[in-house]
C-alpha cells in the first residue's frame, strides 16, 4: 500500500520524503508494509532511524479500533511509540541532539508548550497534546504515523536522550510501558520503607516490579498464574501472592503503602482496596473496558484512593531513563522482526510475551 | 422496657446508675423509653448530662439493622453520637474538665490509645475503637448506649470543649456531621484559591458548604433541586449547579481542586470525576449502598482519585469546633423533644428536614 504522497505535497508547502513503514488499511486487516510520507525536518525537528519500537497494547487497541468512542482510528493506522533509534538529522535551531546520536520517542509528539501543564513539564495533561499515531498532523494533515518506520521526524523537545549503558531493544518498551509505571511510583512516593503491590505481572507489571524494587520499596506481586512465581522473584518481588487464595490475601489486609494495578481485564478492585493501608493509594495505570465496582465502604475506612495515571511527562521520562541506566534497568524483551507482527499481536492476547516485544525495525528494510 | 440492671450489676464489680433513654427494642420496633445502666464514673471518666443530640442518618441504619452484614444491631439499641451537655461528675483523675462546663461527645468512646492511628490523633482508624452506640462495652459488658439518654458516662480523652459562644442545639450536629466534613477538607487542603464541589445538600452537605466557603474556597453545590439555590447559596455557596442538567455540568469539566460527595443514594459518580482538575480528588462521605461504577478513564486522564473519609480524630474534632467557634458556624437544626424521635426517622427517609435534627433532652424528663 502506498499513500498518494505526491497529492498530499500538493496541499502543503512542507516538504516530505517517503519512508517505509508497517500498518493497517482498516480494522479488520492484517498489518502490512506501507509507505508513508514524512515532512522533512523543520528547523527545531530532529529525524530518527528507528532501530527499535516496542508493542504497546494500545497498539493493538488503536489498530483494531477498539476505542472507537473515544479515539477513533484513521486509517491506514501505523502504530508504535516505544521508538529508539539513531538521529539522522537536526534542524538549525535544534542544540541537544547531533547526527549520529542515540535519541528515543514515547507517546507524545507535541503539545501547546504553552499551558499550565507543559509549563509544570506535565505535558501529558495538556489539552492540546499530539499522540505519536493517530492524532491529527498539524503539519502534514491527516494523522500522525508511529514508530512501526524506518525513519520518523519529531519536534526535539519531544525526543529524549537515550544513555550509552543501556541495551537498546529492551529501552524501547521504557517509553510507554516504564513510564506509566515509574511516574505514578514517583507521584505517590515509593521509597524504601514502603510496601509497594504490584497486581498482573504483564508488560506494565514487570516494569513496575523493576521500579518499586530499584526505588527501595518491599515489593509484593499479584498474580493469578502460580508459574509466574520464580519469574516475580528473578524481576526483584519479595513477596509473591496468588490473587486466588482468599487466606493469603486476607494477610495482606491494611498493610500496603501503594498498590500499581496494571490489570486491564475486569477484575475485582475491592479486594486491594482493602489490603491498603490508612491514606493508602492504589492507582489504575490499565483502563478495563467495563466500569470498576467500587465499594464505598473500602475507601471510607482507612481513608483510602482509587486513582488512575497516564504515562509521564517529558522531563519525568527523560529522569526515568537516567534511573534506568544509574540502575541497569530495561524492559524484558521478545525481539521480533516486523515480518511477525500480527503473530505477536495474537500472542499479546494471549499474554503470551515475557514481556514485551520489541520490533527490530532492520527487518523493514530487507 | 427497663434492663435487669440488677443482674448486670452481679456480674461486675463496676458500680452502675440507671438513667433514662430512648431506643428500639429490635429492628422492626419504634424507638421509645427505657431504662438503661451507665457505670459510675471511674478515675479517668466524666458523667455528661446530655442536653441535645443529633439525629444522624447512622442512628436510623443502624437500629433498623440495615448494616447487618459490616454491623449488626445488639437491642436493645440506644443511638445517639451528637451529644452535647454539661459536666455533672468527673473522675479524681480529669483534669480538663470540671462539674458544670460544657462537653460533647462524638463517634466514639474509646480506642487502645497504644497504636500507630492513636498516637497520630487518628483514633478513627485506630483497629480497636469503641463506637458510642453499638459497640462492645468493655466495662459492662453488652453494648454500649449512645446520647439519646439522660447522661452518659465517657472516658476524658474522648470528650471535646465547647467554645462558648456555640449555639447548644447546632453545635450536636458537629459531632458527626461536622467533623464528617470537616475533617476531608483538611485532609485534602481546601484553602483559599481552591475550586471546591459540595454534592447533595442535607445534613453533612450544608456543613460541607460552610465549612468549605469558611476555608476561602470557591464553593459550586450540586444538587438535583432547583428549589435549594436560594439555601446553598445563603450557606455560603458562590455557584449553584442543577446536576440534572448536562450542559451545566460540562462547563464545569476539568475545574475543581476538590469534591466533597455527600450522597448516599445510588448515583453516578463519573461525571463528578470528570468535574476534577489534574490531581483533583473526590471523597465520599457518604456510603450508597451498591457498589459505585466506576470509569477508568475518567481516573487516568488527570491523574484523578475517587477516596472516602470517616468522621475526624479527636484533636481534630476539637480543632474543629473551635474552628465553629471562630466563624460562627453551626448546623442549621430542628430541633425537637425526643417523643417525636419516630417521626422525625420517617421525615429523614425523605429528605425533609433542613438541616439536621437535635433533640432537646430535656424532653426525656417530662
Amino acid at each position: 500500500m502506498t499513500l498518494p504522497i505526491e497529492a498530499l505535497q500538493e496541499h502543503t508547502a512542507i516538504n516530505m520524503y517517503k519512508t517505509k513503514a508497517y500498518g493497517a488499511a482498516a480494522a479488520t486487516s492484517s498489518m502490512a508494509a506501507l509507505t508513508i510520507p514524512r515532512r522533512d525536518p523543520g528547523e527545531r525537528d530532529v529525524q530518527i532511524d528507528v532501530l527499535f519500537c516496542g508493542i504497546c497494547h494500545s497498539d493493538l487497541h488503536q489498530v483494531r479500533n477498539e476505542w472507537k468512542s473515544v479515539a477513533p482510528t484513521v486509517y491506514p493506522c501505523v502504530p508504535g511509540h516505544e521508538i529508539v533509534g539513531r538521529v539522522a538529522k537536526v534542524g538549525t535551531a535544534v542544540k541537544k541532539f547531533k547526527v549520529g546520536d542515540l535519541a528515543a520517542v514515547g507517546c507524545l509528539v507535541d503539545t501547546d508548550q504553552t499551558c499550565h501543564e507543559c509549563q509544570a513539564g506535565l505535558e501529558q495533561f495538556c489539552g492540546n497534546l499530539t499522540l505519536t499515531y493517530n492524532s491529527p498532523d498539524k503539519h502534514l494533515g491527516g494523522v500522525t504515523y508511529g514508530g512501526y518506520a524506518e525513519s520518523i521526524v519529531v519536534d526535539h523537545r519531544f525526543v529524549l536522550r537515550i544513555p550509552p549503558n543501556l541495551d537498546l531493544a529492551g529501552t524501547a518498551p521504557l517509553l510507554c510501558a516504564g513510564i506509566t509505571t515509574y511516574s505514578p511510583m514517583r507521584h505517590w512516593g515509593v521509597t524504601k520503607g514502603k510496601k509497594v503491590g504490584v497486581v498482573g505481572l504483564g508488560g506494565l507489571g514487570h516494569m513496575a516490579v523493576k521500579f518499586a524494587h530499584a526505588l527501595g520499596a518491599h515489593v509484593v506481586v499479584f498474580t493469578t498464574s502460580p508459574n509466574k512465581k520464580d519469574d516475580a522473584l528473578r524481576l526483584g518481588a519479595d513477596e509473591v501472592v496468588i490473587s486466588r487464595d482468599a487466606n493469603e490475601m486476607k494477610k495482606q489486609t491494611g498493610s500496603f503503602d501503594f498498590i500499581l494495578d496494571a490489570v486491564s481485564a475486569d477484575h475485582d478492585i475491592n479486594v486491594y482496596i482493602e489490603l491498603l493501608r490508612r491514606d493508602g493509594t492504589i492507582t489504575l495505570v490499565g483502563a478495563p473496558e467495563k466500569p470498576l465496582a467500587v465499594a464505598a465502604f473500602g475507601l471510607l475506612f482507612g481513608r483510602r484512593s482509587l486513582s488512575g495515571s497516564p504515562i509521564g511527562g517529558i522531563p519525568e521520562t527523560q529522569e526515568m531513563l537516567d534511573f534506568c541506566s544509574a540502575h541497569h534497568i530495561t524492559s524484558d524483551v521478545e525481539v521480533i522482526p516486523i515480518q511477525k507482527v500480527n503473530e505477536a499481536y495474537d500472542r499479546l492476547l494471549k499474554s503470551d510475551v515475557k514481556y514485551r516485544f520489541s520490533i527490530d525495525m532492520a527487518s523493514l528494510k530487507t
